[in-house]
């Protein structure tokens, strides 16, 4: 068993258009890179996160630490550990921030520790450890971060995640304009209550959506991304939102929303080319701007974390 | 070209749980039987159907009659056509009987004519002409009865059926208590809003079963079938629901819910041999009762209409 372990923990893209709050996928082109160490003290240590020194660096408040606290808890193990994050997904992006780190973070603790659990069980670990961050259990981000490829999250009563392996030429495009969204006010935007038409109409989609993944059918997937629920509440919160879905659906995306809360925007595309049109597209809307983005252009991940 | 095709135009299941207005299967174990003639008046002519006087001979209000027409009129056809139905689905059973009349006719006519329609093709026909029963345009029960298998209608603006084939040993028992419940009665019931709680966990269920069918996952597909909107509301107009759903559960079942707007109510199973234990259960809890009632054990169909 080594005594040290260096991991890449992707960056995800939840709710997926109309698979609101039980869908997401990991993609490959952003992630963190965390270095795990044994130690001898029996304590978690997090040392300070490069660029983020608002990033708690106690364990007990800190996603990583919550994680590997959980997975100790249930293994009934003190062993100790030396975490190391570098952090280039930004806090507050939506793509999965905080999922990433308690991802890479628990499944470097098991590589560690020899492999006590599948990759399936570390996601409630994960799961209660991201909790800390957003104040709320839910999997559709630490799932895919920690299974790769999308993650259907079911139900919480138990956790039921059920893995689905991506197309093969499944890209994904993420613009991610620079201002802040917090997850507590994208929600409160939310109606608590929706027409039924309309939700009927949602889980057409979603099991649209499924079935364009099992069949790799990628004009299914794209017509099956619309979201008639929560993306018209939530677009406000974007900048250039509608203008720029207009210019990424013209460059050839198969379909485009929301990732998580935002205010990062995802499209997806059937091949790399498009992708590289698509985001020339974003770059052109928001060259105009004067915000402060980043673009990621990335196939969607059929690993989750990579020890490195 | 024969000049005459006799075809077996099988029942079907729409809603299937969560899948409400958008999903639906063809079962074997009851149909219709359909004999079709070409005749050389350039008229529809349909023959007073067994033992249900009161359905409609006139083809303009006949589903079959409407559904001939249809597609003749998109073909450019004036071909005439008599129509035998031998009903063994009793209307209003909720067991697509309406549907049945209206794929096997367009099967029927289609075949008569060389085949210049796809079966997906059909169902565009086959909906206008249950529209003439329900009222109502929808595809779930015309869809699997025309295709077979599993059918989802993503959407209808332009209709969107997606095919699914059943996994291997899926089987379906049906109960059929006889009496009547009207389709409209039964949308009226409906809430027209739903808490977006509820929905969320029903596109959850929604996309765990499809990914159930995609995969022949039994376990999956039997706890994704849960029904947290509709069934609640419309159990009441169901007599012994609860317990007969419990009793069903008991003996195997994989899933049990009510079968299109009722009064039929189906469960799913692994095999045979369990299907038939439900069909002992449902049988021990309806002869109790003063209740006139059918039960249909039968393997979820791969073919929907056949021509015999």
């Amino acid at each position: 068993m080594s005594e040290e372990v260096k991991v890449f923990a992707p960056g995800s893209v939840s709710n997926v258009g109309c698979g609101f709050d039980i869908l997401g996928f990991a993609i490959d082109g952003i992630g963190d890179e965390m270095i795990l160490k044994k130690n001898d003290e029996k304590k978690i240590r997090i040392s300070p996160v490069n660029g983020y020194e608002n990033l708690p660096t106690d364990p007990k408040k800190n996603v990583a630490g919550v994680a590997i606290q959980a997975l100790l808890d249930d293994l009934g193990s003190d062993q100790g550990f030396d975490v190391e994050i570098v952090k280039n997904i930004k806090p507050g992006s939506g793509i999965g921030s905080s999922a990433a780190s308690a991802a890479g973070a628990v499944v470097a603790v098991n590589e560690l520790l020899g492999s006590p659990y599948s990759r399936l069980q570390l996601v409630d670990f994960a799961m209660i450890g991201e909790e800390v961050a957003s104040g709320d259990i839910h999997a559709d981000n630490v799932a895919p971060a920690t299974l790769g490829g999308f993650c259907l999250i079911r139900g919480y009563n138990p956790l039921d995640v059920i893995h689905i392996n991506p197309p093969k030429d499944l890209w994904c495009v993420v613009i991610h304009p620079q201002i802040e969204i917090k997850t507590k006010e994208s929600r409160e935007l939310l109606s608590p209550e929706i027409p039924l038409k309309k939700a009927i109409r949602q889980w057409g989609n979603v099991a649209g959506l499924m079935s364009g993944l099992y069949t790799s059918n990628y004009e299914l997937i794209g017509r099956s991304l619309e979201d008639h629920i929560v993306e018209p509440q939530r677009k406000v919160l974007i900048p250039e939102f509608d203008e720029l879905k207009l210019s990424v659906m013209e460059a050839g995306a198969l379909g485009c929303s929301i990732s998580g809360s935002g205010p990062s925007v995802f499209a997806l595309a059937n091949g790399k080319e498009t992708a590289d049109v698509i985001a020339g597209a974003m770059d052109t809307v928001f060259r105009r701007t004067e915000l402060d983005y980043k673009i990621y252009v990335s196939k969607v991940s059929d690993g989750g974390v990579k020890i490195l």
